[in-house]
């Protein structure tokens, strides 16, 4: 039996306690939502913020079983879990979104590529790496450099490798043979600016979508997040309906953030996340709906809320730990607080260089001023100005 | 020894487990700041969303001792301490914001006339009531009907008498003989309008205050707030400047809610809260810095938010128990939802007539408008229209 809210209010359980569970708990306060964590650590970002916590590993069936039974629809933090263990809990009959279809297709490029095609979208040349004779191949066809990527398990730039000729892509294959999905070798593209969309779609079919955002990266980790994105009105509507066309495709169920490049005058797809994402931190203050409540909204089959912006202008950065030996964001806390309108958000996390620790939001009417304001806020939490983008 | 928090961040402790408790959790997560509570029930409003509550009675002084020594600073989510206790804590090297001197001020409306005389505030006229001879004394003067007021104990319309003559006067201080301090007996103000102002003040002396409000009340208790209170500027400035100076003079450190009557071309300041106010949930989507946020800066001696508007007007709906048996709110929710742009906040309190069980925001261009829309979200979640202001 699980236990009944004393409101009769759905049990959501989240799969992952890292910041993005812990800010859909933030979320989900505002609406009377008891939210259960299944978390490996007591000291995870969204274990340290709440009461309902269940240790345990989302790599363990039966954690994942004792969870599910405690819970009326099962989401995640990340999407790191076996697909096989989630289609068994929807097969006997446990609610889970987005289920383990869109899930597969959010852990797995190759299956992404191979769906973009299917759906007709533009996105970068590309081959599977099935042995030598693909690197050989593709090189001749494309030319070096080429961009590797793993298939499956690859994040905030781990598992992806700009190869500048043949050799290289041999010795990456040799390094790479232990991984359990084969890579992709992929056209290099000249990126002129990254975006992204974010939707969230209920299992009724509605779909609501947030303006594009322009996601700034170095070394493949984003670091801001500028909204909307300065981009012509048909490039945003036409990755909007990209985005849109996505989600109804794959009958996901939740939020989905598309990824994609833009090259000169092509849109690219990239990639896709099938949960709340970090180009989507910005909604807390900059929409009229966040989307960790757009989210909880969508699993829970409830109308789907505004995406209007709150002011012209948005922009977040990214707090990552420093490199060296990185000093607690909370000592800083005083010095970003006094920057005004700066709204910071902190994770919990013990600081490691590269680790994002938080995000710093500010509004304002135009862009320029409005990342400067959230850089100065950024820089007085001491990240060097020189990894601010 | 106290528990130390991963991040050297100070524990704060809030007395009362309330709604105030429960939104101010809500803000601190953002800044990773661990807070506690000693809350009287388990299923307390702020108990059911925090990982760190102690179970207690603010009326205990070993239970308040016991947690005070858990937390580097003290904050309450209602008046009702024994200021005593508290003084002692205060001598024992606790700190606690606010102190016993403005929590004395708070609790008691005799003192805060007296104070309001000595600052040269305008004020209603009134009298304290000390035995039969001064019912008659100040009935002549001013003429019925008059208003009593219990100088301690009162909230949401209770402790609050309009008296239409000598005989019910005299009747009253024969029932309310048990009460434990006096009653002051006042002018019968022609009310236009109530307005609120809310200032923050921190232990350096920097003080922050947010625009004057208007709060529209029945029967003692607040419906609506809607901001900023449609009164002329001068007007919100002598309020906003009574508050001000009022903090300053009462040496308070954390929120103060400064409630005043407009009458005519009088504006008389009425009584204070001295603690986040139920007159600025609006704050939390419609400024730049949540009021509960801006309390855990001011009693952390953080610097203050900006207090700007996020919309040129904002309206906050209160949702009240209604009559009858009612209906848990949670099943109203998706309703609710479907209200583009309204922002509902739920307490996770068991409904019961004439409590406060949650409120909506809505944001928008002018104030008629924003306020419909609020209502309209309201009538949704069970709210009579007739009880809605």
């Amino acid at each position: 039996m699980r236990e009944t809210h004393v409101h009769n209010q759905p049990v959501v359980g989240i799969v992952g306690g890292g910041q993005l569970a812990r800010m859909t708990i933030q979320a989900a306060i505002s609406l009377d939502l008891p939210v259960r964590v299944l978390a490996e650590r007591p000291d995870d970002s969204a274990a340290r913020v709440s009461p309902h916590v269940d240790l345990g590993s989302p790599d363990d069936p039966a954690a994942l079983r004792a969870f599910a039974r405690k819970c009326d629809v099962l989401t995640f933090d990340h999407e790191l879990v076996d697909v096989e263990v989630i289609q068994q809990l929807e097969d006997d009959g446990h609610t889970v979104y987005p289920g383990a279809r869109a899930l597969a297709l959010g852990q797995d490029k190759r299956l992404q590529r191979e769906r973009f095609a299917a759906l007709g979208f533009p996105v970068p040349a590309n081959c599977l790496i099935t042995g030598e004779d693909d690197l050989v191949r593709f090189g001749q066809q494309r030319g070096w450099p080429l961009v590797a990527k793993a298939s499956r398990g690859g994040y905030d730039g781990r598992g992806v490798w700009i190869l500048e000729d043949l050799a290289a892509a041999r010795s990456l294959l040799t390094e790479t043979a232990h991984l359990p999905a084969p890579l992709i070798l992929e056209e290099c593209v000249a990126i002129d600016e990254e975006i992204a969309v974010l939707v969230a779609r209920r299992p009724s079919g509605e779909i609501a979508s947030y303006p594009a955002v322009e996601t700034v990266q170095t070394g493949g980790i984003c670091r801001e997040i500028l909204a909307p994105a300065p981009i012509p009105p048909d490039v945003a509507e036409a990755a909007e309906r990209f985005a849109r066309e996505l989600a109804a495709a794959i009958d996901v169920v939740g939020l989905l953030a598309l990824e994609l490049f833009i090259s000169g005058n092509h849109l690219l797809v990239n990639e896709i996340a099938v949960r709340p994402h970090n180009s989507g931190h910005w909604t807390i203050e900059g929409s009229q709906t966040s989307q960790f409540e757009q989210h909880l909204r969508a699993i829970l089959d409830w109308p789907l809320g505004d995406t209007a912006l709150m002011a012209p202008a948005v922009a977040t950065v990214n707090l990552l730990g420093p490199p060296g030996t990185p000093e607690p964001l909370s000592r800083a806390l005083p010095a970003v607080l006094s920057v005004t309108g700066a709204h910071l958000h902190l994770y919990g996390k013990a600081p490691r260089p590269g680790r994002k620790l938080g995000h710093i939001t500010t509004l304002g009417n135009e862009i320029p001023l409005t990342k400067e304001r959230a850089r100065q806020a950024a820089a007085l939490a001491g990240m060097p100005r020189e990894v601010l983008a």
